[in-house]
């Protein structure tokens, strides 16, 4: 019950906090790297081939601009692989990010969040990891019914 | 370890259909069904309300245009939710359905795979069951290597 | 002869405001309230089922990204159901907004205006209860008067 | 209770006769005419000043490409106007149809519906009329109902 | 030998002062008028039915968002019209100025620039006349090795 | 009063005998001819450096693609210049010939009509003759009233 | 003096004959193959690790959808690489292969060339050996001169 | 071995110097010069037709907007062009800049690179240079080892 979170450079850092605040909220072990498909491909080789050996349960991997991380660990692991496009600064408004994570082709899944959606990466890996672990199912729910509380209260404050 | 395959219209299914046989191909048990945000808000409600109770691992759920099943489920479920982007007929380019169902708020994900990808959803479910059942993890590492095979073989054939 | 104002979340208030004060403007009594479709889905079930039954003519919701408050409510309603794509920091350049907004499949409309266009959600209302409403249709004849008044004032200042 | 239905060129009755069909089951009367924006100024501002006294609730205007016809007669009727972007042979996929229809300021609102989605567009002026008219109201109602029925049925074929 | 410039609104003037200054620049005159489709339909209509009695060889009008006004004088005169697609606060990034403008339908063109593209409409307004007129021609000649003459400087100080 | 006519490919001639067609039906004088920008930068030299004194009053280009050719002929030429952008087969849906031709930079403008828009090339080139010669505008004049007259037309077979 | 053609999947290779057959025509060697960067990640290593002992002047790679195949080979190899997009069946209008082929990060280029455009591709790798090969130098010299004839044949045609 | 690097305009020079930088870097010769396309087109006939005489074994251009510059000197030069999209202030995000140069007609290849990848300029200049030139694709596989260490690096700073 490790989720793997790697990004393609030091700079999707602030993006991929999220995934790694929310899922520490949870207590789910996370372990953090970079691992950049274009710079250091041998590095991105023997992650992808080891991960599901590593004892990690889901990988999320956070990139930007022609994003190639999070579709080449697919081609890799058969672990599932979430993929968060970051609207770095080389991207065009985080179309080429998207596009380049989304569209994969058949056989090579990566699970897309929305741009910049680190924090939904993060909850998507718990929500997998809670499909067969019904204490993990349980905190879920018990987030979901905080996310409600907080729509309440600020109903309530606006009348 | 049971996939739900939901889908907004019957003309979604020879779409969607391609998830409910690479999942049959892995052995593992779906249940089909048409369930309508728009028009079956009740059922909607419902499906997506007890759906962790019915035995369900993952829901998968196909939708077009202003595409917005896969997301209403996942406000209402704790599953993990995959989302498959449909260019149905009233769709402007596939852009539409890809981008009501990407693009969710902080809190509530939905695992999009590209246009039309039903066949990635149904893999990106046996991945994720697979990452807590060493068997299901087995195929997915075997359906890979066919992937190679055929790639291979079609490599020598060009030559 | 009220319109109920809804919206995704607090932090579209800056924008739904214009809606309430052109409303207020014209007499017409309004009720603000935030409903979550991906938060608070029960909410929206209740707020949607019993909005023509508790004296509503019409009802604006606002909302970003993958907005599906708008589709949902009118989904669940007789009523007519104003959308007002937001550009909220989550959507990519309002473009999420408007589509997940404007393409409702046939059968469920959606009155959708211009991105962040509350002023006109609040004066389309008006234009509805104005079509079955002298009174109100004599304030929007007005209302169009002072328009053409300011431009040929500007004109004049022009010159 | 007469419903206005306009468009630029007769090219487009095909997509338009959706919202004739429908608001003709609904029993509510509708007038179709041609006006053209761009060929036909004069007619389009007779149609626009006089529309309101001539006695209709809502008019609905459909248009392609650069598409002015909806937003002008917003200009000149204080009626709420309801757009239909029009896919036309000149539209680029319909981005212009929509943008032209959907972006009007503030001020004038054009109540747009989906690209082609002349249906809405009868039932959303069957909504406006239904919001001060109890037995529209109740037509709405029910046809709400059979669409629900008739997913219900396709999802018992699927099983 | 009078171009006529209007716009949809005064704050669309920062834009559209390039064209005013470029043709005073080349002595040709200018009138300048507020003109707003939506808000003064009537203005718009005897503006573009007298334009050609009025002296005008050309008429620039430049507005964003839905911008209907080149379209519809267009509509309204037999002049050559140019067209500023204005990137207003109101726009998505251009798109809508752009595509409402220059995507006139078969027999009423515009003659379309550059999104805030003022200067590019003077200087057009100038060929147009100097096309007919040698005095003029030979100003745009002059004003084109102006503009050769700069470039060359800008590489000399480059080395 | 003669237009030149030029396009990047004979393959564009299907889309540019509307401008020939609509030019020769106002008795215009007009000289088609192949200019390639990228196959033949020397006669696209020649043909631009020497059109405004071999007798022509406006120049019409059409090209698609990476389309060239209209902005580098209203670089070497003090005449107004109208870019026809074509929707070839290399063309992405358009947007890219649209967005080469209409985004000149300031000094060098080129009056772009819509996507395959030759028959409005034809009609502003006879509006720019117009501008200065009464007859040539008379006949746009009448040109315009047929136009009207056959929406009339069509308005009463409807009915 | 040999030139490597890899694509993604062997549906690539009409698109991709193209650039076999300009190549050949100018007497550079080629040598084709498949090499899936999703599904022979292994055989994609090997490629882009050894392309530049192996004797090849450039690659040419060609891939469509989320394409990584010409960036990971870029990622590999110090060879100058030419990514090809090709508009595939599960491409979005070819804006996905576009994208997540062009917009490579600094450090990592890819010499990006037209939607399907492999014949440029083929063209680009003969001007790279030419830059540092004469008699190849001249063949393209010969070859834009044959491009020149056939527009002024086509030219002539016309008249 | 020498580089030519021009530009449309002085203010392209932030982006552009990126490219000077990292071509010295390699000790490659560099010479830039400013050439507008639009504004200079004599110098740019002549920069194009004598380029591959003068020394130079690539040329990079950089323009945005309509952006003529790369695609002209590909026209005129048999050497191969790199093309630089640049974001200039007139450039709608980019993507004017992008497909301007990007989809060059079959025959005149421009290897574009990212927006603002001027960087990635320099760099394939090298590879250019370099798959001809061990010396310089030893300092390009150098090259990629540091890239590759300060990954490494940040990956160890990280933890």
């Amino acid at each position: 019950m490790k989720v793997g979170i790697i990004m393609g450079s030091k700079s999707d850092l602030p993006v991929m906090q999220e995934a790694i605040d929310i899922l520490k909220s949870f207590n789910i072990e996370v372990e953090v790297d970079i691992v950049s498909a274009h710079r250091t491909p041998e590095k991105l080789f023997d992650y992808g081939k080891n991960a599901h050996t590593r004892g990690f349960s889901v990988i999320i991997a956070g990139a930007g601009g022609a994003a190639h991380l999070p579709g080449m660990i697919a081609s890799l692991s058969p672990l599932p692989i979430i993929g968060v496009p970051v609207k770095s600064s080389n991207s065009i408004d985080g179309w080429d990010s998207i596009l380049s994570i989304l569209q994969m082709p058949g056989g090579v899944p990566v699970a897309t969040v929305a741009l910049n959606g680190a924090k939904n990466a993060g909850i998507l890996a718990a929500q997998i990891i809670g499909s067969s672990n019904p204490l993990v199912l349980d905190k879920i729910i018990q987030y979901k019914e905080e996310l409600k509380a907080k729509v309440i209260a600020s109903s309530k404050d606006l009348k």
